[in-house]
């Protein structure tokens, strides 16, 4: 057996909790995990799902078609094996929740905006006549759908968008248009050479008068010859750092017409003779983009589970340099600044997947209590969404990238799939609201709250610190002693942005230009709201679910909790020496502590990862299999580049020797 | 005009400098700027050189095809446009050390192993004779070579090398041999398909005993054919988030045999009869890794200015949101948050690059005095280029992100050019010594200057601070206080450390066990260090030029030595408040003082960047380019995908239809 397959055996002796006991936890329980692993083991037994040759080896072009190829055959797998007691929509967003499209395509399918955007646009959107016809539609896949709402010239300010729907009384229909370059759609998955048919939104035009963007279902392409219909300009927008498979397009309107009725009616409606009325609040439509925010707080936890539970098999399989010069070389795993860098990956995965699960639960009651008409705790919720993703995005991919330099030159390669890894990360730092424009919506709403406090009015739960004027006592080197600390610090950031905001409205600046000049301060108040937010909700949950856990696990349970706060702690140290009573000797404590947790978790550190339970196929990295033939995989996954098909390549005979024989 | 050309155009009659006197200042003088300009325009009309399809449209292959087609026509371009009154190799580098290749490959050339290692291995370990023939046939291109150091299982680790060279006495022939997979060699640049010579490094092994590591010169393929030689296996390592036209390969010896004479034997020498003898300082060598590092913190300025210059001008066109509800959208770049994301960049540029240029001026020198026989300069040399190297190269790769998430989705689409940079600095993140491991060496030295100033020694300039035990005395917010904060944050984190080393020690722990325990902190204290030194050095350099500068341009010089000061000040107040005497109203007035900065700066951001100079070509950006045509690049680069040549893509036919039409 290969020396650096006994090394991760060897490492798995080491682990002192029940491996399977954990990936129940972190599944929910003992079914869920049995319910995943049946769907994983269904999918992933279909060979034909997989590449020959790796798909970075392709071109841009024969990526596109491969993903089609693969998306046709899996929708067929995912038919066979649906769960007849779930709807249609339960499993194609169960499917496209697991981490099976990452085995698949490594970023996503050409279909994920069908069921991710168009259908649930088509659900919020349409009225009962319009759902009737077009969820079938959809659901049956007669047509494939997608969302366009970015243009090339806007995106995070939606009052910005230029595309225009004018109705037209005369002949009963919406005529858009692009009247600019920058007014053409740009980004949504799926529009480029997929989609058929995708719900656009425009800028409603009647009579003269604008009444904001509203969504229209516009037929894109022939359902026959899929040529693009004429007023339509489509194409892809070109290569990206990742999500190269999903087929991101744009769309240009020259003055193309549609019927009425392909207005989404449900929120507002034109009629016949172009009369304009809103039905519903508009509110309605942050759930979405609330709904959205969660998965993808949640995505960013399995991401970075994904990240390190590679690099931590990697860096107990590699042995460079040693510690006691005269003893063998030891496993890279060994090196505290190693582990420096990757435990704490390891306890921010479960402290972000924690706290989606949280916010989750929030969005559920929050949605239900808008059904009874209640929607007061909606602008909390948001407030909650918007740093999350931020920072979770932000933390997730600062990261995935220690865990790829961790992994030396290897982690560079992209069978490691770590690179691919952080392209997904990066995106997720911009897409469904830029981060800083997120964390500014946040310190809004925090802003807010800081008002009320002082008009003397009753605080939401999340924010309730902010009221909290007791002198801060003595420091107390403890995870509850930190999460008071953090909710200090964040109180009097808040307290200092909002004397820093007077300042500037005193010297006679507009209260925006007074909040821009603050918003560096802002965007600070708002990460430190979200840490304070995360840390407490992360502590909370493992306390709630403490007593199901075994003493083993329980005590690995609390070691990463102790160790994410410690971890930040010292990293935000100045804002804990400014407004907390932390002192020298407390920074060398938390110093210290620090070091022996590293020490501590060091043995269970395969068994943590071990228990994400992530299949090697959905890893799909040469580094972090479960069995460590880390060497074997590197060499195996280079010898598939077609490059190596030929000893020698056909530019040296055209280029190469008559360069280097003087004849060119 | 375009909107947006205006808006650029606008920018630059803000601007109160004159531009072309900072690029004459960024390039040295005048003399200097056209010098370079000449170079450019000669490579860059040569039309031959770019390619119609964008390079990430094409197959890995297509792209190694591509690559090698350019690089040859590159040389013959090169040819005709040499300094006669410079060396081949001097021309040579020159051109490798500009952002040319950047511009042609937009990562590096196949053969820029050829220059950067091959032929200087050639230089630093031939003798005489050996040198008359390889370099010979090197600098005329009628071999085409690189440099094999390390292996699939070992890089940072020398001594762990495993690859062997058994002298055979009878046949004096040298037996190269991979013992297992983890010897085989992996990472040279153009080893896969390119380079038909290669430099070895090699454990020698004479009748039993070992000898080190030692230079072999290897034929890999027949000259003839380019096939592989018998007992040699080549292929390349596959592909990886950048540099994929370098062609990264493999290599492993199977008992393959080489005459004596192919060791190169400056420094070492096998006789005949196998006797081994050393004649040269192996310090020697230490140098051109020296040589090499000064190199990437330089380039790290060059990548840095590229992508701010990218970042800057697009977020100068971009209009996004109000400021004041009641009037228009406003340029990105006029949000505070934006500034704070860009205008340090700018600022880091320029400290890394004058502190490249200060390190190169000691590296010759130490060179000059190595000649006379004088070594004594070259730890301090060697702990400076470790710490620079590691320090510049994530400062750049967190800025390259930043600048990247600064320009929104855009700045995810290959054609913004910014993924790419970010895969090139992401690389020099590990290459030639990864990170962790180099400040650790540095805090090796630091640690040992501290013992040094223990013993009541003299310490070198670079670390005469840690000998300062004066009180701190009062915080001053300038940037002579704050460089006195950082040695004083430096001096009190080494002192700490030593402590924490020496209680490791005295709990019974071994010296190499107490420093791994300690490495945490030592990583911590090597970056201490290294930024007070770029702080001390960007400041001194600019007050010994600033009498040549006119007075608009000086103080847009000391406004971005004040920002990078105080904007590095703000990130380390943990540090500043436990160390120094600095208290909570100065760290207001710093960030008050933070906000004005940017504020000043805001109307010479696009001259700052104008004056880097970059010709488009090397920004090779659609979002960067001189004229602001931003959106129209966008959609110009759209077009030239594969993907759009055609309206309905073939798989539509062959697996969308069927697929929606049931027929699956």
């Amino acid at each position: 057996m290969a020396r650096t397959v006994v090394d991760l055996a060897n490492e798995r002796k080491k682990c002192d909790f029940d491996v399977e006991e954990l990936t129940n936890y972190i599944d929910g329980d003992a079914i869920s995990t049995h319910k995943r692993r049946q769907l994983e083991n269904k999918v992933l037994s279909v060979k034909e799902l997989f590449d020959v040759v790796p798909e970075e080896y392709l071109s841009h072009k024969e990526k596109y078609e491969n993903a089609i190829r693969k998306s046709v055959l899996l929708y067929k797998v995912l038919e066979e094996i649906k769960d007849p007691n779930e709807t249609e929509m339960q499993n194609a967003r169960t499917f496209f929740r697991s981490l099976l499209p990452f085995a698949i395509f490594k970023d996503n399918s050409p279909f994920s905006l069908h069921y991710s955007m168009f259908v649930p646009a088509i659900i919020a959107q349409a009225n009962d006549e319009q759902k009737k016809y077009w969820l079938k539609r959809a659901m049956n896949t007669e047509i494939i759908g997608t969302y366009a709402q970015t243009e090339l010239g806007h995106g995070t300010f939606i009052r910005g968008l230029e595309t225009t729907a004018t109705y037209d009384v005369e002949t009963e229909e919406f005529v858009l248009h692009s009247p600019t370059l920058t007014a053409y759609k740009w980004w949504p998955g799926s529009l480029a050479h997929t989609a058929n048919y995708c719900v656009v939104m425009a800028q409603l035009n009647i009579k003269g008068k604008n009444y904001g963007i509203q969504p229209f279902m516009v037929q894109l392409r022939d359902e026959n010859t899929h040529m693009p219909l004429s007023g339509i300009k489509l194409g892809e927008i070109g290569a990206k750092l990742g999500f190269n498979t999903v087929n991101n397009g744009f769309l240009g309107f020259d003055q193309h017409r549609i019927p009425r009725d392909r207005m989404l009616m449900k929120n507002a409606q034109v009629s016949k003779d172009g009369v304009f009325t809103r039905k519903t609040d508009s509110k309605l439509t942050y759930g979405t983009m609330v709904y959205v925010r969660v998965m993808i707080v949640n995505s960013m936890a399995n991401h970075l589970a994904r990240s390190v539970t590679i690099a931590v098999r990697y860096s107990a399989v590699r042995k460079q340099s040693q510690i006691n010069t005269d003893q063998p070389e030891v496993q890279v795993m060994d090196f505290l600044t190693q582990q420096h860098k990757l435990f704490v990956a390891i306890a921010s995965s479960h402290a972000i997947r924690i706290t989606a699960a949280w916010l989750w639960d929030k969005y559920e009651k929050v949605t239900k209590d808008m059904e009874a008409g209640k929607s007061d705790g909606l602008p909390e919720l948001h407030a909650l969404a918007c740093c999350l993703k931020a920072v979770s995005s932000a933390d997730a991919s600062d990261m995935v990238i220690t865990c790829s330099r961790a992994c030396g030159g290897h982690g560079y390669i992209l069978s490691s799939n770590l690179p691919q890894i952080y392209g997904l990360i990066a995106a997720a730092c911009i897409y469904e609201g830029e981060n800083t424009v997120l964390l500014l919506q946040t310190a809004r709403s925090l802003v807010k709250a800081w008002e009320q406090n002082a008009r003397g009015e009753k605080l939401s739960s999340t924010v309730s610190y902010i009221a909290d004027t007791r002198p801060f006592g003595k420091w107390e080197n403890s995870v509850e002693g930190i999460i008071k600390g953090f909710e200090r610090v964040a109180a009097c950031k808040l307290s200092a942005a909002v004397s820093t905001r007077n300042k500037y409205l005193k010297s006679g600046l507009s209260p925006e230009e007074s909040w821009n000049m603050t918003s560096v301060q802002l965007v600070a108040v708002s990460e430190a709201h979200c840490r304070a937010l995360i840390l407490s909700t992360y502590k909370a949950e493992v306390d709630r679910k403490a007593q199901h856990l075994s003493a083993p696990l329980k005590r690995a349970m609390y070691q990463l909790v102790e160790l994410y706060a410690t971890y930040w702690s010292l990293q935000k140290l100045g804002d804990l020496l400014l407004y907390t009573s932390m002192s020298e000797s407390d920074v060398q404590q938390l110093r210290q502590n620090y070091e022996s947790l590293l020490l501590k978790i060091r043995p269970n550190a395969v068994g943590l990862v071990d228990g994400f339970d992530f299949r090697d196929e959905i890893l799909n990295s040469t580094l972090g299999a479960y069995d460590g033939r880390v060497y074997e995989r590197l060499m195996e996954e280079a010898l598939k580049s077609p490059l190596n098909a030929e000893p020698v390549n056909r530019s040296f005979h055209q280029y190469l020797k008559p360069f280097m024989q003087g004849k060119l």
